[in-house]
């Protein structure tokens, strides 16, 4: 194979196997072991309601193309956004909205949420219609930041975010099944969103387990309807 | 560049990213999603304790260092008694020790368990000497049958393990925390461990959220030291 067809192999694959940016910064060279980069980035935690329960009872080969199903539907509508998936994780999706502007930022991951939810039920429709398990997606989003680079040992590396608003995403996520609330966002976000205010409602103040502050969550009022509107 | 030197550079990235033999398999042309192999695997499931209260109150720039420390311990405990990383999570390590014998799968995971809680150990006086803040390891273990191969969308892949055994072993490393036990395993594993008996004790029966069956849970008796002694 010529060198230029392998490098482009070589882009493909790791751009698949680690998001789109990571993949760059890691073929531009970006691979020793402690470097990170200090970035602002909108955090995206999703995950599947009953995943657990869903995987544990249904057949095991519907297992793959369950996860397959609904992963499609939240990537894309994450990547028509010009959100980065960092990880997927069984059910999980961890990725990021970076913008010099943190509430273009914001309402990009606010669109991609909306958009992620409309295709979910589609997903849901169709597989009912098959008699095949279905789910919801359970969604925290947060803004803050970040280290952005390579983790984890001389052999094997991740190149992810992580930090203390890392953590916090994934316990606002968490909160959604104790809430029954499909999305959840942290009061920095709906600081950055700016008006209309009537884009949020919040939904109260929580303790989450192992961040210091308490922390003002808030949810989409009336579903997201004024946001889609109004983009 | 030669090709033959970009196709190493290939594999090592591959291999770094996605683990030893994922990477192998995404390389030999296993790309294509929804394919997927029903293996028999020894699953690996740790993390740290109080990851994110650390991650939350230590200064930012000591946080991946942290991450790294404990990971180099853990991984390379892991590598060196034949297990392959699946995945880093922040804190939280996905690992699989695959073989034809089942006993011999869970004895090396077992003595990967006994490395990784002495080289764990080792770091933390080491870091304590410095005032740098300090750890210890969560593990759950357990064996059973998963899916292993591509899982995503068409654009964003995860080489990985899918299946109600991975989702066991999560909660059975999530019930470290609460029966506070360094290592806890499921009553497969146990019994595929065999004699002798004395390395195992039973901490009780417990419901594992999402998992229908209520399950036996052992830890190590004596903290591993009949098995660090008779390996």
């Amino acid at each position: 194979m010529k060198s230029a067809s392998l490098a482009r192999v070589a882009e493909t694959l790791v751009g698949t196997y680690l998001g789109r940016d990571a993949g760059r910064r890691v073929l531009a060279g970006r691979i020793a072991r402690g470097i990170a980069d200090r970035i602002e980035a909108v955090l995206w935690f999703s995950d599947l309601r009953s995943y657990t329960r869903i995987s544990d009872s249904a057949a095991p080969e519907q297992i793959i193309p369950f996860l397959n199903d609904y992963a499609d539907a939240i990537i894309s509508a994450i990547h028509e956004r010009g959100g980065d998936v960092l990880k997927l994780m069984g059910d999980g999706i961890l990725a990021i909205f970076t913008a010099e502007d943190r509430g273009r930022a914001c309402h990009a991951a606010l669109a991609a949420a909306c958009d992620a939810r409309s295709a979910v039920t589609a997903v849901s429709r169709r597989r009912e219609a098959q008699t095949l398990p279905t789910t919801d997606m359970y969604l925290g989003l947060h803004v803050g930041e970040v280290f952005y680079g390579n983790i984890g040992s001389q052999e094997r590396l991740d190149f992810t975010v992580v930090g203390p608003a890392v953590n916090e995403v994934s316990r606002i996520s968490g909160m959604c099944r104790t809430l029954d609330q499909p999305v959840l966002v942290s009061s920095a976000f709906a600081s950055a969103i700016g008006e209309p205010k009537s884009l949020l409602v919040s939904v109260g103040r929580y303790a989450l387990r192992g961040v210091g502050r308490p922390q003002d969550l808030y949810t989409l009022e009336n579903d997201g309807a004024a946001f889609i509107e109004e983009p």
